[in-house]
């Protein structure tokens, strides 16, 4: 066997990811302290706001992380240890199998960063380690160090924007700002609901909007005069951005007639055509797309996702369960319709463009340079998501 | 001139392509005595059967080896001495020629290795040593040591799988099997002439199918009659696997009378609509994916090939003659539909899918994890073909 | 902070981007002092036939240079201080402040071997070196040493082959000639808006190739023969090879008749159905094809651009100007029937792929493997565009 002079650096040492000394005269001198401003994620505002505690690992750190589960179901474990009724140990117990077996995938730097880090543990988590860390971790999250409010202050942040429906109250937002939290917790406006059209619960959903919003919407303007009226109470709330998650962005030609009879149509229960759906996700776009420039608001996009790939199990646990996958979508033609119709009447929002699929990051990285311009500086952006 | 002071290793020593310490490990202590399970290759069973010897190392390397055709057609070799009339030594030597040209393909790996490890020979192939390479292989030819079985010997092989058509009556399987061969040779189940209804030879497969089964094939259900009773044939021969190439998957809607009208309008020697002939397809496959799943077989699928793009060179050489390419064809939300249809039933056998395009290896990668649960351990797998 | 051994080599110096010792025998032994054919590139034959200099370095390396462009409008540099009012020295100061920002771009290595290699600057340019730079630069461009026809003997440039209408008359082309100027200027056919049938311009266009080859250019046979007449035309003044520049080729089934009538609606200006364009595109590539395959061409296709995506600036300031991205774009089944239609006829040319988005390398890479073979050696080649 031969041997080799090549010496592997301590695994999470300070240096971790940092391959070259000008990157860690860059993390170390420059971005370690920053504080962390994140416009995108998913954490619940209400259990922020209460600053909840958790009982055990296992409910902090597996319940309802689709990404691990995906992992254990890979290893063959059952869902009895995954979604089930097994106990928060013997879950975690499972999890500790199937991290072994994570290596290359960013699970296994996310799992023992995280057991670092916030807990100090140093060891890797494998079947052996597991009950001790389980106990370790356990008992920590009973201190009032590891509340929700307190895990965000060790981790230096600033700002969380939460990803929100039209309908959402916002009580929570509200809360935390009149409760003068450090930490800023703003909302998202993220109208999907409103724009699949062909999903079975879309009449419902209207519905909803309009008794939120005290508009009975049976045409496609009063659907947007609904929207707007959500985005008006979100902006009071503080929110600046909205979000969007798309297999891809549509830009058919349409009028407002076209789209009216397609959404009328829809609230009674009709199926749509393919052709007729992508002319109604277009103009509702479109019109949000004016909407947030009005604002002043940052949109996002999230491209390129297939979801929902198992009816079995959708309708087993619902959605966002670990059971979508990376799509193919031709994303570059339309994308590029759709910013232009909003630049050329001077109504492009600043705009984040993330995609899914790592094939496309040449045509992202490159359309965002279409509609970048001396008058907005830093107009548009993309972050490989 | 700058000095450097990386030390090359030799080239193909023990340690080729083991880059680290680690992967020397793996391979040396673990990996190196496995034998080989081959659940996909194109072996001629009758040459298996026979423990067929080669005359030269021509016959046994260059014929039929479309990958080395193809690389000497790029370097303008002409035909004659690659599928022509040239003798074994004359088109040994081109390809030897050829053979300096190919660093960085895999044949030059491909090449070096085959010598080097069932030959003994050690040298580079080139003009220069190409008589005397010849020689000593085509010597070591005529020994008993070198006949198909004992090469597989030789390569630790312990059970190969065929790629096998629905009407063959695997005979070479059965005498293998009889004569009590240490070696396994199973055949599997390949049925992508019963599927591509738009090729020309569509009808004459079709009434080929039904002289080998007895049944007379003039409506759907008896095509599907037929291929039941061929996977019962197959299963029976010890087969475990079916194996589709296809240049995608399709999971169009469809009913049974649909499709029943489409097959007949073809089997009259109609030319289809392409939107009738995904219909059709979608069907067969659907209908095989779950005859295999109540077999207890495992499916594969092999995707993304453009074949026989030179309608030149297909009418003098036939197909499979080094004249296909990559397709860029979308593939994740018909292959998401197709396993969703088949696991929403309960009836997704186990499947192995291999995309020949690299750009599409990370929906291929994710796809199979919608799809294994703590059910079925290990259900599907992805291999880059 | 760990040390590490590695060394860094100095930027740009004489073996900038030789990774390997074998690189850099194989550069500084054998390629360092062949000569440039340059086959493709943009180069303006006025300012060559006259030999002209440049009053600035701004005059030379900023105007027209639209890489350069989006680069400054990324960092948010005012329109007026790209392609407006400001003036030289102002508009090269912020170039200068966005070149540090343009590290891992390769504008970075171009700004910086050009400055070096052409201008013996060895600085790095960025706010504190841009008037230096700029002062020595253009004090050089004021020499005999920096006119056109002296920068491309000092690169050993011995042929270049410029892009050019259909309907120019390459008087430039045939000044250098008859002036017996030792760096061959010979044309490139580029036919494009003879193609592009939805472009507003296309009847326009249509009538001024009428003009220029004398033929009242009605009906679609008429299109090809006044095709037919400049290739001729182009043939007698030196030119070889031709050049496309399309979202993707089309091969869709056509006849003549379909064709003469898609072909008079728009001549009267009557707007397209998108299959009635991609019928008579596929027809007017083809029958190019044919005549590029009779003179004995070559053909060259760089596919894959989304061109003009924004409809304000191209307004503003036409096309070519920064506003182009990556497209994704199907290519490879039509690609390969366009292909295999002019090699069954036996007119497939030599031809030369060049494609976009890096995705699509492995399906270009392949096509070209389909249509070599011994009868025209190095038939076919892809280039990374």
């Amino acid at each position: 066997m031969t041997t080799t002079t090549n010496t592997i650096k301590p695994f999470l040492d300070e240096n971790f990811l940092l391959e070259t000394p000008t990157a860690e005269i860059l993390y170390h001198n420059y971005a370690r302290d920053l504080p962390i401003i994140d416009y995108h994620n998913h954490l619940p505002p209400e259990e922020i706001a209460a600053d909840k505690q958790f009982d055990t690992l296992t409910a902090v750190w597996l319940n309802g992380d689709h990404y691990k589960w995906r992992a254990m179901r890979t290893m063959g474990v059952p869902e009895k240890f995954i979604t089930g009724t097994a106990s928060d140990l013997e879950k975690f117990r499972k999890w500790a199998e199937t991290v072994p077996f994570t290596v290359r995938n960013p699970l296994f730097h996310w799992t023992h960063l995280e057991l670092q880090r916030y807990f100090g543990v140093r060891e890797l988590l494998n079947p052996e380690s597991a009950d001790a860390i389980y106990q370790t971790c356990t008992e920590a999250l009973q201190t009032q160090e590891f509340s929700t409010q307190n895990l965000l202050r060790k981790m230096n942040v600033e700002l969380v924007c939460s990803t929100d429906d039209p309908v959402d109250d916002l009580r929570y937002h509200k809360q935390t700002r009149e409760a003068g939290l450090d930490i800023k917790m703003l909302p998202a406006f993220r109208p999907d609901k409103a724009i699949l059209i062909e999903k079975e619960t879309f009449p419902q959903y209207i519905s909803q909007l309009g008794e939120v919003t005290g508009i009975e919407i049976q045409r496609f303007d009063q659907l947007l005069e609904a929207l707007q009226n959500r985005i008006g109470y979100f902006n009071e709330q503080g929110c600046f951005l909205s979000d969007h998650g798309l297999e891809q962005v549509y830009a058919q030609d349409f009028t407002n007639r076209e789209v009216d009879i397609i959404f009328k149509k829809r609230l009674v229960g009709e199926k749509l055509e393919g052709a007729e759906a992508r002319k109604f996700m277009s103009a509702v776009l479109y019109h949000l797309g004016l909407m947030y420039a009005e604002q002043g608001w940052v949109q996002q996009f999230h491209l390129g996702a297939l979801r929902n790939n198992s009816r079995r199990m959708l309708q087993q646990l619902g959605p966002d369960t670990g059971f979508d996958s990376i799509g193919d979508f031709e994303q570059a033609t339309a994308l590029a319709r759709f910013l232009d119709r909003l630049d050329s009447g001077g109504k492009l929002a600043k705009t984040i463009l993330y995609n899914l699929n790592p094939r496309d990051n040449e045509v992202m990285a490159t359309m965002i340079g279409n509609f970048n311009d001396g008058s907005a500086r830093g107009k548009m952006q993309f972050d490989s998501a």
